[in-house]
């Protein structure tokens, strides 16, 4: 099955889960407009993204099942998994509008950001809270018997909390409207983007098809974070490397990180090398609202060459990777070619 | 013991358990200034309210158990059923964070709400978020291997989306710049309150009680939640009558909802019962910021006699509920006393 139609198929089950939340609240006995408002919120917020999140929790269970394909998964297997992978985007979501609204981002996903659609405003804070209650309401409904409900519950209420945290350390670090360096390290980068982005994106959708597969002993579950949390802060590395180094028809993008004062790994590297000169530049530059500001930064991590510095740290980063996942115990069922396709999915991405 | 010394006693566990929280984000590796922010935002939000709610899970806990006074729990079992009771503070105060966002409140509990503290602003919607987390990062440290753990899980997870789905209506009935009184009826009252306040404030604490003390009968259950849930309509009735009749000097405050537009009690009998010119006089007046537009809302209101019926109203409730109370099957050693402490409460309540 091309990516294509795996994307596809997943996106085909969403319209079920809407219809089953909607369901429970028609049981409460729930007015038609907030059924409405309910449904608008789940449609505008889920759907639109890559969803290589949800998709991978199908792909992981797949692996792990030794199936060599989609179409060697039951209906009701698929469906299951597929729910899990839903989850993971509702979880997105819910972090999404409300991240948006801290930011004051303008667009998301080619469409306003979601407080900024006019009859919603704060509304959205309510609105993020009802998309994270949805992943509890679709567990309870499809989970409840399974010995590992338990498992997925905390798993998710662990993972919320510590993307959160990422967050809170993220937006005490670098308030938009606050520059300060002194508070930048290579050492709080790593923390924040393990924290918001690593748990979530890359050790989640594994973990939650470990315990679908039944394959959940600490020991794999460690397995599979010491590698899927180092893996996710090198995805985000690349990302931050990207916003200011990619071609913007690659990435589909304006880098904008230096005029938002973000905590990037660019900065960081920067600020550990540079010359009491460059420093002050950076000082007087990073997170101005102005396209010189932007360009003089920008004109100090060429001389300080960070881009092969970046490419020096994905080389050694995915060998040190791979050496890892070669090194994985597969006696109780995990399965290092999980860990291999997240790899090759980061490895000298452009986009 | 005095309702003083049951109040300081069970504000005297909240140390241990910020305490506690803030060792699992250092156990994580997270930054001083992180714990201190968390910390912070603990403090501010969670312990200064009434604590009623908090407190009537060790009361209701109490009765179930045929303890005649706190003194018979040993020091242990008041720990565990505190911890509870701070789980619904902590509830409340994620709700409290971002209803007063939405709202655009100024101040809480006689401080500036936490979002117009001058560094925290829209940070304080993670920070509810994290309020929020508390509750599971302490149900799994106390009560990770109780049988009744998942129970709690579940009670927490759709006592939350019930409330955030009165909220929801909450907002979408009467947003606060808008005003459409078409959009108000006495069943839309009903529904938001059960849905905002009774689920949260009434059934959750007898609830968490019950499961901690082994009564955990779907049938015990929706006795408790038959008579507790019209019990928080009835209480928010109350507070929407105050809000209105109340003497300042009595309810510690001066009312706003007519200024505010809010989808109370008092407006929606109001609507049931005026005349066309009367109508007339709440559309033109209802929900406007000024001290003459409210005065002859209430001109409106005296004339309909909003009082003497609010009066019949508090004594069928009571009388009704009595009677429900009184038919209480205690066979599986539930007891009618938890609904009539809570009844007694409430009754005549002037404050």
């Amino acid at each position: 099955m091309s990516a294509e139609d795996k994307r596809n198929k997943f996106l085909g089950v969403f319209p079920a889960l809407v219809d089953e939340l909607k369901s429970i609240l028609s049981g409460y006995g729930m007015t038609e407009d907030a059924l409405k408002w309910y449904e608008d919120s789940l449609n505008y917020n889920t759907p639109g993204g890559k969803l290589n999140r949800g998709l991978s929790v199908v792909d992981t269970y797949a692996i792990l099942k030794g199936k060599k394909s989609y179409a060697d998964l039951s209906d009701e297997e698929y469906f299951k998994l597929a729910i899990l992978g839903w989850c993971i985007e509702l979880l997105q979501a819910y972090f999404l509008v409300a991240d948006d609204m801290m930011d004051k981002s303008i667009t998301r996903r080619g469409q306003p950001c979601w407080y900024r659609v006019p009859e919603v405003g704060e509304i959205a804070i309510n609105d993020a809270f009802m998309l994270e209650g949805a992943i509890y309401c679709l567990l309870k409904k499809h989970f409840r018997s399974e010995s590992y409900y338990v498992d997925l519950l905390e798993l998710f209420h662990d993972v919320t909390f510590q993307t959160e945290l990422g967050q809170l350390l993220d937006l005490i670090t670098a308030p938009e409207d606050r520059v300060d360096l002194d508070k930048f390290s290579l050492e709080r980068h790593s923390f924040i983007v393990r924290f918001k982005t690593a748990y979530y994106s890359f050790y989640l959708p594994v973990a939650l098809a470990m315990y679908a597969a039944g394959i959940n002993s600490e020991h794999d579950l460690q397995q599979a974070q010491a590698v899927l949390i180092p893996l996710g802060e090198y995805f985000q590395i690349q990302d931050d490397f990207l916003d200011c180094f990619g071609k913007p028809e690659d990435i589909g993008k304006i880098g904008t990180d230096i005029q938002d004062n973000k905590c990037s790994w660019v900065i960081n590297t920067a600020l550990k090398l540079c010359s009491a000169d460059q420093r002050k530049v950076l000082d007087e530059n990073y997170g101005r609202k102005d396209a010189e500001s932007e360009a003089r930064c920008k004109h100090v991590f060429h001389d300080l060459k960070i881009d092969s510095l970046y490419l020096e740290y994905e080389e050694k980063t995915a060998h040190d990777l791979r050496n890892l996942i070669q090194n994985t115990d597969e006696s109780r069922g995990f399965k290092a070619q999980v860990l291999t396709a997240f790899l090759e999915k980061v490895y000298k991405r452009k986009k």
